[in-house]
This record gives C-alpha cells, structure tokens and sequence, in this order.
C-alpha cells in the first residue's frame, strides 16, 4: 500500500466513521457529545486504527473529526490539535484480543438500563441472554444463549480497557459486546456496518428485557 | 403475460421489496439484518414469490437484493449468488393457505415483547384481542375480537412452517398474522401496504398491551 | 367569495389535510388507515367541511383524498368515487356545538392507552387532568385542571357522535379534546395547527400518566 | 461593535435559535407551543438576550419570530407586535447568576416526569444524581454526582425566576439545569450547542431512572 493509498483509504474511513456517527446520534444512542467509533486500517507491518475526536457533537461530525492511533495500544501517531477519545483503550484492548475491525460504543437507552441494572461497583459481572431469535444476529457458534460480560465503570480508562483486555483473552469465543457499569455498550464486528448490526440486536434485546418480555 | 413483461414487473416488485423494507428498518422494526419480505406474482399457470435475500442490511436494499422463488414451496427458481431469505418456508406457507399477494416478518419491539409472554416451548399457544378499535383494521369478519396463534420457535424453520401451513390450514378465518415464541411478528396481505397497516395495528396494539391499557 | 375562490380554498385545504396526515401518520399516530381529519370552510349561507376519505393509507394522502360534506351534519355534499370518513358524524356534532374549525382524531399511543384504562363499558366516564403545566396549551379559562370525557365506542358512530353532541352541548366551556374508549381521541381548534398542537399537549400529558408522573 | 456587526449577529443568533427549536420540537420536547430557547449577545456595555416569542409553533419557527430583551432582567427591548417568551425572566435569573450564553427550556418526557415525582407544592426540593456516567457531560467539578433543584410551579412565573436567582446566587457551583414541578426542564452553556448537549444528557439519565435502571 503506496501513502497515497493509505490517504485514501484513511480518508474514506473517515467519513464513514462520520456517517455512522450521525445516524446512531439522530437515533438518541450518543447523547450530548458520547459515545465514540473507531475502524481499524492493516498499514504495512503494523496496525492503524481511526477514531473519532474527543468532544464533538456527534450529529455534526466530518472526516476531519478523526485521530489516527495504534490500533492495539491507542497511541496517538501524529499529535495535533484534535484529542482522541476518552475511551480509546477500550477500543485498542478489543482489536488487540480479537479480529474485529470496527468498534463502538454508545450510550443506547436499553443496553445501558440493563447495563446499570446488572453492573456492580466491586466485580465484573455479566448478563445472561437467551431464547430470543435476535441472538441469531451476533455471530455465535451457538445462538441460543450467551453471556455478556459487565465491567466495572472505573474513573480511570485504563482500568476498564485492562479488564476487558483479560476477559477477551481468556474468552476467545466471546460474544462481540460488552456492558460497563452505568455507562453504556460497546461492539464490534468486521466493518461498521457489522458492529452496528451487532448493535441493534443487542439494544432490541435489552429493550425486550425492559419491556417485560421475560415477565411470568 | 410475456416474458418481457414478467421481468419489468419483478423489477418493479423487487423496488417496492427494498422501499417497504428501508421504511420499516428505519422504524426500529428490523434490527441488524433481521425481518424479511416477499410479495407473490402470478405467472402463467404457476406462481411466483420474490423474497428479500438473506443478510443482508434492511436499511440499504435494492431492487437487487431479491430472490424468486416458488411462492407455495419457497424453492429457488434460478439459483444464484444470493440466498433467500432463512425464512421462506413460513412465507410460503402462508402463500399456500390464504389468498396473500404479501408477507412481512419483522421484529417490531411490542409485538415480540408480547410473542415472549405469550409463547410456550411445548406447545402453539394464542393471543387474544378483544375490544381495541384498531382490530378493525385487520380485515376480520367480526372486527370485536380475535386470536393469533404463538408458534414454537423451532430451530428448524421449517418445522415453524409446517405448524403455520397446519394452522392456516384448519382455521380458514384467521386473522392475517401470526406470532413465533421469542421471535417476532408475521402479517400479510393483498399487497405489501395492506400487509404493512396490518402490522401497523398489530404493533400498535401490543404497545396498547404492553403500556397497561387494560390495567385497571 | 365565488365560486373559483372556494374551489382555491377547497383546495387548499385539501393539501394542508394531506399534509397535517402525512405528518401525523409518520409519528405512528395514525396506524394503518385508521384516524382522520377535517377542516370548516364557511360558505354562503352554509358550511362545509372537508374530511379525509375512508380507508386510505395515511401516509400517502394527496389533496385528492378528500371528500366536502355538510359541517354540521356530515352529508356528502358531491356523492363520488370517494367515501368519507367513517366518523364523520363525530367531526360534524363538534362542528355543531363548537367554533372549532379544524378537527383532528388519531390513535397515539398514550391518550389511547388512557381512553383503554378509563373508559366503561356502560357510561360516559371522564379523565381528570391537573398540575401539569402542559395544560396551559389547551386554551381553558381555567389551566390549573380539567376533565375530558371518555365516550363508549359503540359500534354504530352515530350513537358515539349523539353522544358528543349531547355532552359538548350541555359543557359550553369544555376542554377541546375527548377521548373514545379503547379507541382514540379527538381534538379540535381554531385551524389545523392549532388543533395539532392541542393534540400534542393531550398526548404529552397522557404519556407523562402513563410513565408514573403522578405517582407516590 | 457596530451597529450593522449587531445586526448580523441577532440574525445569526435568530435564525441559530429557531433551527434549534426545529430539532427539539422534532424530537417531541416541545409539545403544542411550549418550550423556549434564548441566546445572550454582548452588545457595548449592556448585554442583550434574544428570545423566541410567545406562542408559536416550535416547529416552524424562523429567525423572525425572536424578540430582543435585556439578559438579566428580560425587559423587551423594541416593543413591537411579538409579544417575549412567557417564562423569559427564568431565562434573565439564569444569565443574571450565571455565565451562560444559552438556556434551553423544554418539556422533554423524561426529564418532565422526575420533575413530576419529586416536585412538592410548598417548596423546593431536589432530585440526586449519581453514579452514571452520563454526568460527565454536564462540565460538573465532581461528575460522580450532583443535585438539581425542583422548583415549585408558581403560576407567577416571576416567583420561579426569583426562586432561581437566589438558587444560583447561593450556589456558585450548580449544575447547569433545573426542573420546575409539573413543568419541565432548563439547562445551560456558553452556547445553544453546550446547552443542548447538556440536555441531552439530563434526559437520557431521567430515562434511565424512568425505565428502572437503579432497580435491583
């Protein structure tokens, strides 16, 4: 891949990046300026992930809202003006232990009310899915059940990318979603469109579990 | 009709597939690649179904993204690079019992809250609506009440399939829909509008359901 | 006015009707082909009222979609292709007894879920509105409380619109909405917009009930 | 400044604040007319607020429809045949008390009905806030938790501004929001952006405890 190459393709990544933003933002999943995406771009030997800016509304983003990172430690490779998300850990833990090539992690109301329902302030905890037809959707070997793990929300990030580190380390045929606490969830898959289907899935879920579906 | 005109309306059938589609994506109603459509067209002495292949986004098909299959078996007329939709037998059960031109499948958030309350794993249980105004949009003889069968969600859709022809078969009154356990909603019609208003009241009525109309 | 001016206006109204439903319809207000709307054109020495046919696909009207009939009594002025609404005796005794010149009735979700839960069998029962500051948008002399009626949804209209004729005849100062039970409700106003926004003050009140606002 | 350099600010500022009413009444937090949005413009020594107008639709506002006042006590500055938002002098306590460049008032469903449950008539009260991690968009010290104040819903709107004034007055590190009982919400920022993002999340937190998030 020639630089001009890879302009193009981070350039390409980048608006995507900013019109997946912008629909998951009009659907009331990023509110204020949560939540962030990111896509990882192979670069000769080593990995470049592309992530949105720190801050930014997320219903006006452009391409030029990115930071380009090491896709597996987050390091930013050319400092500028624009700061990485906050939660760039998080993202670079998840490429680091899996083949994904896509990440996000929002705030949708579902996922997050059972994300605070099941979460606990001193262990990882995890939610049991199972029966509905909708885990068909989230590339399991077996989709008749699975277990989503629920971290601890850590002031510090890092703490958080670090767990989720180990439990993807320790879980290879983990499900492509996780819950942090009080916070939101994050999923993943082969491109953008993936981890956002992955996504829906998960939130209609939870949004069936809200809604009473497991009730008598 | 010639074979000319045969493929300008498929072509047509196909585009209106991918608009009703991208609509009832866009409404939460098809999460990830979910849901799936078809509509049957008579040709010649046989009779043809064209159905949403399978996988794909809902929210982004084209006219191109549809199969033709035989509408009262569901097998593939030209096999080709798509596959159809995982859930074709039901349709085409559906086709084979009632006078449907349209069948639509989908994961609207109500109708499956009520689909998970209301489904057993040993047995076809029903739904019953009685009273709501919105029942008279179904089409019914007598618009006061009615029942919707909640079918077992086999892992083999075609034995879902088989109960639905058994059903549809013994019950030549039914109501134009139809529930599966844990899974979603089916409804149909002479075209895909009537068979989307159809859902439309149904939806509307297990929200009606689900937000406590008839608690007291 | 003549003849061409009230053919304009006729017009005109017709389009502002489509488009009010279409609006509507897209909020999930009107599901299948059910509610309908109407506006009052004085005329003459009469009036008439121009209301949305029966039966057609609320998200689809055009100017074309509607039908003049007496204000006052409901009568089909032109008898043609098109069927007026099938609760056109509703629209019309509001137009008796009131100045509305604009009459709006959907299905929303949270007023009906209130006309499911209030409403008897055997009675005119009434829903009592208080505290909420949205009251203030329904134009009573008094803001800090009201009550709507919730009539029995008799199968025959016409007992529904006796009813409403009777009630709004004998409640000089009532508040510009009623509910139907099971059913739906019914706002009106001085033109379109302002019985939309009616109907959104009643909706958000509604939807404030059902969410627990008044509870402990 | 000079006086044409005023001029294109206030229609700047205009036209910025009717496309922000578009979206929230888009979103349903503005039902009926409720609602209004403000910006302050320092103009030589004084400070001018712009305000949308009394009674009309949210959702087709343009920048003709704002009425120019002064910032801290909400007096008009032109009169003229608009008539300033009703509740502008909760508009002025806040510019008064505060460094805010925008304040947005809305009736938002979930925000509207904690400040249902927890607003008393013969005082204020407050509603805590704690643990999710949404409150890190609210430019709080100490995003682990905060608490905002539930004003009693005065029919003298002036006795919510003063209840405000002195609020803010006593407590230099508030949160940028309140609620009124029965009412709604008004938040704050150094801009409409800031000020709707923050309002974001306030609702997206009022929903969470709506739909149970903090239930074990």
């Amino acid at each position: 891949m020639t630089i001009l190459d890879k302009r193009t393709e981070l350039t390409t990544a980048g608006a995507s990046l900013a019109s997946f933003s912008r629909d998951l933002y009009a659907r009331g999943w990023m509110p204020g300026t949560s939540g962030n995406l990111s896509v990882r771009i192979p670069v000769g030997h080593g990995e470049t992930a592309l992530i949105t800016a720190s801050g930014r509304d997320k219903g006006s983003l452009t391409e030029d809202d990115m930071v380009a990172v090491h896709a597996q430690t987050g390091d930013v490779l050319v400092p500028g003006s624009l700061k990485a998300s906050a939660e760039t850990s998080i993202h670079a833990a998840v490429y680091a232990a899996t083949e994904a090539r896509a990440v996000i992690h929002v705030h949708s109301p579902y996922a997050t009310v059972m994300a605070c329902r099941t979460g606990e302030s001193d262990r990882t905890t995890s939610l049991r899915l199972e029966r509905f037809e909708l885990l068909k959707g989230l590339g399991l070997d077996d989709p008749s059940r699975t277990e989503i793990p629920v971290f601890r929300n850590w002031p510090q990030v890092q703490m958080i990318a670090d767990e989720v580190d180990e439990h993807l380390g320790t879980h290879p045929d983990a499900a492509p979603g996780l819950l942090i606490a009080d916070h939101g969830i994050t999923t993943w898959g082969k491109d953008l469109a993936q981890a956002r289907n992955r996504l829906e899935c998960f939130e209609a879920i939870c949004q069936l579990l809200v809604l009473g579906a497991m009730d008598s």
